[in-house]
């Protein structure tokens, strides 16, 4: 796994290729369709009932269609995983195998849904317009910074719940992950100085998440550095995000930034040198998410590091959204939430927390394929709504 | 059946509610997962190679996404059945049947999407930006005149195929009921006189078929009357149908349309008088297609005409629209054709006639239920593709 993706040929008999053929989903009917009776309560002329009931009472239509377990996963395929844009044609197989996890792990179906890029405007009419066929609207692989004001003003016009997991999943499982990382080195998290590299969907949504956790020194920096009111090259959401961290008002680039930190956040797919690392205070933690390939290798990390965390799968501490956004989802629906709200997205990542019954610092989140996670992700978000 | 079923009280105990609850679609994956080696196929890193070859290779989106197996049907809910514009929740029951006889019948994976209802201009840009999820476009249950503008429009701008069933899949079953009507009577299809009544989605379609497959003295009617070009009252549509019917420049109602009818085409929903109806020939066709309750009932129809049809299942000669779907999806779909064509439209009702081995008066249509319907409709679409 080492290699990244895109250096191998596409071979139509590998065992990527041979899994995604016709696809990863299908449709099917819940209710037997066996003769004309069926196919009157079904169809005509008993559907009518069911349409008029509902267009008098449209509440009705979380009882008696589909909607109130169908999740939508939207894409315009621009920041599809580490890829970049690569439409919406490429960034279908990408939202297909998230509908499977949504189904796996969550009981959610889900509908992948891939557009035609355009403006905020232009995706917000769509998805707005769309969105009476679903009970909850998951962003995916959407270029910052558009994807921020797109899910805001989703949140603003719709009644259903709004989520783009590149943001809020990926803070949820770090926050779970450094609530973790704390028990074991038994450290205070509030009081941990945390450097986030990468000011992209994930690194806004990480630092706000761990600043409503009560982290107080973070400092965030994007590919040219740390971010500072000064700089004039910053959009609004970097503008908005400098002026709410970096306390001690540190200047320069990632290594200054790393200085005595405690916890190295890396979501930004940059390398980061050996030196820079070595400046960190020692026995902290590294998160170096950017996959295939982390921004620090982690044998590399251990030397530094106390906890070392990955995106992947064959190192211990997989920050995998995967624990977050089905349970996330689950408890939306279950409770009829209207939107996720940041008391949510804490409850969710102290739930994944609490998961792991005796963190150690080879084992600070559950495993992927460990049972009950989304169901107790479920219960904290219900038990908000 | 005969009471309107909006004249029933909502009752959640009855057969049609339960059936409903829940809805009455899900999804599934078609791909296990079991454990990390299968989620590495199906979701990251292995999917970077899929969405990687896809992006390089559009056309490959075919072979490795659920896309060519996969249509969307999609309505704003301004005319849904016979019940009108009751919005787009009061709509979706509709869709989840239609997709549930989309799959049971053709295969076809189909999913419901329910639009705000706007212009043509914001349904034709919602519509074709999510058009790279789908293999194809079912439009259902769009309130005319702007159901025709839409579709075409549509047609324009995406390469797969559009379809709006409410017009076509109509026509076509209309079509082939009255080929074996006419095989019946041993008459030509050519020489009839046939009278349209309703010049909404289903009357224009239904004309124009008929005219492709020859019939040449055809009058329409819509509430107001006979449409002839010097009525001031026409829309677009209905101007270019009265410019191209009625050859013999018959003014008036529908009485006077219907004198010397060899055949009734009822897709307008209102009630036809007796005398109205005794001013056609002798031993013609009536077809009543209003649904619950057809313009002429069956027992008097039959009083005036050899073959009498309906949309309803209790009865004869059920003019139903699932003849058609299922396999022009089906036969678009496996062939690869970007558009369904007029010569398409002719070749599925004639294999639809022919379905029907024997023709008599009570059998002018093969039952829905009939092994075979879709896959013969499929292999007359795809042999034209």
């Amino acid at each position: 796994m080492s290699a990244a993706p895109h250096d191998r040929p596409f071979d139509p008999e590998s065992a990527v290729f041979r899994a995604h053929e016709g696809g990863k989903l299908g449709v099917h009917a819940t209710q037997p369709l066996r003769d004309r009776a069926d196919l009157a309560l079904l169809y005509t002329p008993g559907v009518a009932e069911v349409s008029l009931a509902i267009a008098a009472d449209p509440s009705l239509s979380t009882t008696y269609t589909a909607k109130a377990n169908t999740v939508a996963v939207i894409s315009d395929g621009t920041a599809v995983l580490g890829l970049g844009d690569i439409g919406p044609l490429g960034a279908m197989p990408v939202m297909e195998g998230k509908a499977v996890l949504f189904k796996h792990f969550g009981g959610v179906d889900s509908i992948p849904i891939v557009l035609e890029s355009g403006s905020v405007e232009d995706l917000v009419e769509t998805i707005a317009r769309m969105a009476p066929s679903f009970g909850g609207i998951n962003l995916e692989d959407i270029s910052a910074p558009r994807c921020f004001e797109i899910e805001e003003q989703l949140k603003e016009r719709l009644d259903i719940p709004v989520f783009h997991d590149d943001q809020h999943g990926t803070a949820i499982v770090v926050l779970a992950g450094l609530i973790n990382g704390c028990r074991v080195l038994e450290r205070s998290l509030p009081e941990q100085r945390v450097v986030v590299a990468g000011a992209g969907a994930a690194g806004v949504a990480v630092t706000k998440l761990l600043q409503r956790a009560g982290v107080r020194d973070i400092v965030v920096c994007d590919s040219r550095g740390i971010l500072v009111p000064s700089r004039v090259d910053l959009t609004d959401h970097k503008r908005a995000l400098a002026a709410s961290t970096n306390p001690r008002g540190v200047h320069g680039g990632l290594g200054e930034a790393l200085e005595g930190a405690d916890v190295y956040v890396g979501v930004s797919g940059g390398q980061v040198p050996e030196e820079d690392i070595a400046r960190m205070s020692d026995g902290g933690m590294i998160f170096a998410l950017a996959n295939p390939t982390p921004e620090v290798h982690p044998d590399l990390a251990h030397r530094y590091a106390a906890i070392v965390a990955t995106g992947r799968s064959d190192f211990p501490n997989q920050i995998n959204n995967v624990l977050a956004f089905p349970g996330i989802f689950r408890g939306a629906l279950d409770s009829g939430a209207r939107q996720i709200t940041e008391a949510m997205k804490l409850a969710a990542a102290r739930a994944i927390a609490d998961l792991v019954v005796e963190p150690t610092r080879d084992e600070i989140v559950p495993s992927v394929f460990q049972e009950g996670v989304a169901a107790a992700v479920a219960a904290a978000v219900a038990g908000l709504a």
